[in-house]
């Protein structure tokens, strides 16, 4: 008995992940009652973004330019590789890193059958090559793909004298031991500093 | 350094209700990975559900039309009275009923300076003696100014023969007798029924 455009707009709120039918419909409800101007403002942004949002030329990360704001400003120097261009953003949480960034797009996946050809490892030699790059930072995810795609471009920049660095892994800062899982307690163990 | 078309996306999913900036990125980033396509439909969806969607005139439900489907095809002899139009949805769950129904616009709340006058009581009234409504359910929510609300208006309706009910007030199905408030079991012992 729902009225039709109502579910339609329900259904376009469901496809946002973890999106269920009942925040859908609460979402749908605000953009109903609110104001025209608002639901114009909505509609306009997503049109636009998606339309103009692209990824940057250099590094991979999402931009609305042909070359992004990070890799315009920052020390080209020093470059943080990770998986995917929204990884960027979680690394930028750290305020004190003035390096850029290479977007993979894709880590190293026999399981998936995706080999170093398949993600962006042959421009992330170029880069380093024709940059001058002294670190090359990993920061592909913690897993068993995000491990093997660092260690295999270590073993490829290594030999060219390029320092390649791990983040490091172990226990969360402000976590309870009791909640961390035995694989995150080994690897703290191993890599534990001396004070 | 966030681009600006990013964050301006990020923006507008933060006025969504119960979104804060990280699940807003998320959405936000779902748009920019997603098809061309998809942002459209949800562009669309969003203008088209603002810019359709008005009140039934007859019961103030949300609908495209001049008089919502609820309606049109059901019996008009009962009436449900709800204080807002997304209540009729989750009254729609009740799979049984197949009356009316008759948005107020609000509740009777002193403390908010609502009278009788300001909410769609008149409206009710002339609905009730022009459709020959037989019973009226007060399914305002059960807190103050809800129940205030329901009783003026049974106040109102019962000298005109009319049969004035109130959903039952009592524990929740399903749930556990330790986490009811003290108002809900006191509601549901004085409420009790003979079995």
């Amino acid at each position: 008995m729902q009225e039709d455009l109502i579910e339609r707009l329900i259904e376009q709120f469901r496809t946002l992940p973890g999106v269920g039918y009942k925040t859908a419909q609460r979402y749908a409800f605000s953009i109903i009652e609110g104001k025209e101007e608002r639901a114009k403002k909505f509609a306009d942004a997503i049109l636009e973004a998606k339309a103009k949002i692209g990824f940057c030329k250099v590094c991979g990360n999402f931009t609305d330019k042909d070359i992004c704001n990070i890799c315009k400003t920052r020390d080209r120097k020093i470059i943080c590789v990770v998986a995917e261009p929204k990884d960027i953003l979680s690394m930028e949480k750290v305020k004190s890193y003035n390096g850029v960034y290479h977007v993979l797009f894709g880590t190293i996946s026999p399981l998936e059958h995706r080999g170093p050809n398949d993600i962006k490892i042959k421009e992330l030699l170029s880069r380093v090559q024709n940059d001058n790059v002294e670190e090359v930072i990993m920061a592909t995810n913690p897993d068993v793909e995000g491990d093997a795609t660092a260690m295999y471009i270590a073993k490829i920049l290594k030999p060219l004298g390029i320092k390649v660095t791990r983040l490091a892994q172990g226990v969360s800062m402000g976590s309870d031991l009791e909640y961390a899982d035995e694989i995150t307690l080994s690897k703290a163990m191993e890599d534990r500093k001396q004070l």
